[in-house]
């Protein structure tokens, strides 16, 4: 398949289709880049080289993406507005990765120290600070005030599902229902106006907007359990860090909810006590009763129950032009799901 | 004299002045409470008890005075605008003040527990997030991104003040323009912006809200070195913390710069080690020679010089309604200047 032919059924997508669609992105990127480090210039002398530091190229940029992709029109020359507000979403997304940086202690992001580690915790919660702000910054110089309306109040939620799930940290009271609430609020939030901005911004009807926003939630929440889900089946090496973390950090993810709800009695009294001591757990055990319990294909099927709402909600605009291109990005996400390295016995 | 004449000569100001301008602030004040505690609704549950435990009465709120004093009209009741941007002001500050407590590892702020101590350093980054981003939120509601804009870049500037006064503690290569670029931006910027909003949102003409801007920026300097100063010679009950607290830091102020200047090599030598070196520095004999060396005059000089140049700023509009009152904020300065427990020998 040629990278200017799209398939459009995602669910048997090769790594070939994310290829084309990401060809497709590249003068996006390209300009993302450029504006990004322009900005540079904005930040205290002393601030520019944290703030470059941060705003490195290796990342996935999947907010930006969200953005183009759902602002898309024939045409590979990004708008001005476009590239900016990509820009804000991921200026604010890169503000949370540096706070959170700080409150796991984590040495190592995209095989780099954290800023947190560079620079000194102190500094890293005020870099996060600035780049926020200026994020926000460049959301106001928008004509109208509604996307830094849109901006802040997304930032808000990202919190709020931040702090929820920095209490419940070592805690045992947790349901299936929190869960979900506390992913749609730290990340699936961003994915939703990444995608409502973008349509905006796009020239598209305000039932287009609303639908690739229903379409950015769902893709967003689906990510988020894949992602805790790569936390038990990734392999070590692509997703660039220790797995099991969340376990041993106890931070109470959904296949651990659902490994919970499956072990015998006992065997779960054991695993929440290792939860709530945050005593090293016994990860290789763990695995192998995830493995026999199933949950790969529980946590799977999860996945994929979003990702068909996500593109539910597109189904009545097929004819736009954004809709091929999200649609892939699903395809893109499901791929991933099932390249995660299979536990022994599965 | 009586709350309704107030003396226009501030350099005489008494306890009774200060107290006829609060007076006139109350319907001001109280309307701004009301508003802060209905914007708890819009929190998360979880996060609803640690915005109120922020959000809390007793502090000075001396950006919103300046918001209000700014904008003054004759009649006491303040605009819907005025106190929603007061609220703004505010938040921004107290954002800062959580995120400046985690950093300084502070147990107590106006007598009770910090929020870092209370919630815990992680939650405290995030709930300063959620502030700021609350803070941004209402920015957004007025009618144009003007607003919006300001406030943003304003924080921006405060975020890099805090980041370069952070870089710099326990080093000695500081100069005297590196302190007054550092104080501008932590903490002349959010007056300046205060006055700005005020005088704007007030309806007052772009002449004067420039002036007020300049005021309000002045006043910020001058209050930045009293607080400064009274680390060293205030009264220790009063100020609510430990005297000395920047010294033991390794955070050079103006008066430490000024002591180093007038030290003999030797001893100067010594200082700059304790400093280097974040040791317990010998405190009575660094406040005994402060009072022989005249720190304490010099200081209040320093202060003298930026309320000339923030009166100065408001001169051409003496005829405003707003001018009176800000003066009176510059002889509430003066007052507590000239009551900071001089020390011994002095």
């Amino acid at each position: 398949m040629s990278a200017t032919t799209i398939n459009n059924s995602s669910d048997q997508a090769t790594p070939q289709d994310f290829a084309a669609v990401f060809a497709r992105l590249k003068p996006h990127m390209n300009a993302l880049d450029i504006f990004l480090r322009g900005q540079l210039a904005a930040f205290e002398p002393e601030i520019r080289e944290m703030a470059d530091y941060c705003i490195d190229t290796s990342g996935k940029r999947i907010r930006p993406a969200l953005v183009f992709l759902s602002g898309w029109s024939w045409g590979d020359v990004p708008s001005t507005d476009l590239v900016r507000v990509a820009a804000v979403v991921e200026l604010v997304h890169l503000a949370t990765l540096v706070h959170d940086d700080i409150m796991d202690e984590a040495d190592l992001r995209r095989s780099r120290r954290t800023a947190s580690r560079q620079y000194g915790p102190e500094a890293a919660v005020l870099l996060g600070d600035a780049l926020f702000a200026h994020a926000l910054h460049l959301a106001a110089q928008f004509p109208t005030p509604e996307i830094c309306h849109a901006v802040s109040d997304s930032t808000r939620k990202v919190c709020a599902g931040e702090i929820v799930q920095t209490l419940r940290r070592g805690t045992i009271n947790i349901t299936r229902e929190d869960y979900f609430r506390v992913i749609d609020l730290k990340t699936a939030e961003l994915f939703r106006i990444s995608c409502f901005l973008g349509g905006k911004l796009g020239g598209y009807p305000p039932s287009f907007v609303e639908a690739a926003s229903r379409f950015g939630r769902h893709l967003g929440i689906a990510y988020q359990i894949y992602d805790d889900l790569a936390d038990f089946f990734g392999q070590e090496q692509r997703i660039g860090k220790t797995l099991g973390t969340d376990l041993q950090s106890g931070k109470v993810t959904l296949p651990i909810l659902a490994l919970l709800d499956r072990l015998p009695a006992d065997d779960r009294a054991l695993l929440v006590e290792e939860i709530l001591q945050r005593r090293d757990a016994d990860l290789p055990k763990r695995l192998r009763q995830m493995g026999e319990l199933g949950i790969f294909h529980v946590m799977a099927a999860e996945v994929e129950t979003e990702l068909i709402q996500a593109e539910a909600a597109l189904a009545p605009h097929g004819g736009l032009a954004p809709v091929s291109l999200l649609h892939q990005l699903c395809g893109t996400l499901r791929y991933q799901v099932r390249n995660l390295q299979a536990p022994t016995g599965v």
